[in-house]
């Protein structure tokens, strides 16, 4: 089977176009990293009847995912850079709904950055109390808490970040955002993701950390903002009316072909 | 660039044929394994005067390897299967000397096992005192310190491993290696190596295994010891002289092609 391995701010999947009989055996054992070519799960791409293109994600432990920010950019510099579209303007059909891509491409008329679409942010409690602390809590379709504090790098991020994930206000748990205002268009964010633990770029943990930073006027609406994560840079823009815009790159490493 | 990941055990390096103007940085760039195509390295294999082929190791952290056991012999199936050479007994250049290998192949005519001639095991000591804690050390070339114990899985690899590598007995410091002893054909071990810690496989630590188990009379000399790793098993035996052979498999995942 050809892949191509592809990653936005290190969040790594093996993308294949076309669908096989055995996605979840074969991202299991595709994704082991000594055993396998190595990534965080694998994307297959298809035709679509109600959009441009399906996407479907198969975690490395095998399950499958309802959508990814740094995995749906990559499919958008697949598919134009491949010439399976010619169109900068795409909608990907996914399991949690239709998302809308703009890609922009450099002077070779390659796709080096993606802006997506994330839908509408939803501020549940502005000021929530949870095991001492208080933050935001925002949904971006899952569920955020958002930190902010003087100091992103001293963040407490693994000690914390667990305890906060299953605390008793969270009945989904919950993905933890450590946010630093570097400045009114610059957040510093660190994430521990639910169920994942720390990681090195959450898309959605940045679109909740400029919403939670909007909705406490530290940053503007409807402007880019610059999160910085540990990956990279992502820029998120948040409307008046709450929809959010995520802005990112898509890189690909190599062109692969397992040996069956 | 076109590479091949490969493994032995789990070991796993991008093999090239040929060799790069930048092996340091090209090793520390694709061997990344979020942002690169992830390996513990490279190895480049090359023609050589002196022997068959030569190859050249270069870790994930970009400095270079003097040999390595599970390398060596996917070097032996890279250049029989690809057809650079029709021989299966085989002399490789490497930085620590000449390694004869012996290709064994399957019904398809790919090599599915390599025995390496691993040179003379050395007995430092057969009961050196560290730590409180009494074992065998053994030079393969490089360090080892053997416990024998009742039950490796139980054995404290994590806890003290990195203490009796440190060990002032060690002026080089040293491998661990916990083995236990299934049957007289058989050992379970597990391997706390020198500068990287817990790994899945060690070839030079299951010589080393075999050596102090058949110098304590606890396996024959001249048969194949089976020594289960954690990341699968190799067939040891050593000679009454001391020469010491290793037996074990190799494997391709795929085959990739950089983006420069």
């Amino acid at each position: 089977m050809h892949f191509t391995k592809m990653h936005g701010l290190g969040n790594d999947y093996l993308y294949v176009y076309g669908f096989p009989v055995d996605p979840e055996e074969r991202s299991i054992k595709l994704s082991e990293r000594h055993f396998g070519a190595g990534s965080d799960g694998m994307i297959y791409i298809m035709p679509s009847l109600k959009a441009d293109f399906e996407m479907r994600i198969f975690n490395a432990d095998g399950s499958e995912a309802m959508m990814c920010g740094n995995g749906i950019r990559c499919v958008g510099k697949y598919v134009y850079d491949k010439g399976y579209t010619k169109k900068k303007e795409l909608d990907i059909d996914t399991k949690s709904g239709i998302k809308h891509l703009s890609l922009h491409t450099n002077a070779q008329n390659k796709v080096d950055l993606v802006t997506v679409d994330m839908g509408e942010r939803e501020i549940l409690d502005p000021a929530l109390e949870a095991e001492g602390h208080t933050g935001t809590y925002v949904s971006m379709g899952n569920p955020h808490f958002v930190l902010f504090t003087e100091d992103a790098e001293a963040a407490p991020v693994d000690t914390l970040g667990p305890v906060l994930e299953c605390a008793p206000q969270f009945p989904d748990r919950a993905n933890i955002e450590f946010v630093q205002v570097v400045d009114e268009h610059t957040l510093r964010m660190r994430v521990w993701e639910r169920g994942s633990g720390i990681t090195m770029a959450c898309g959605t943990g940045a679109c909740a950390s400029v919403a939670a930073a909007a909705a406490h006027h530290l940053v503007p609406m409807n402007e880019r903002i610059e999160v910085k994560l540990d990956g990279g840079s992502l820029y998120i823009s948040v409307s008046d009316s709450g929809a959010v815009e995520m802005t990112g790159p898509a890189a690909v490493v190599y062109e692969g072909e397992t040996v069956e």
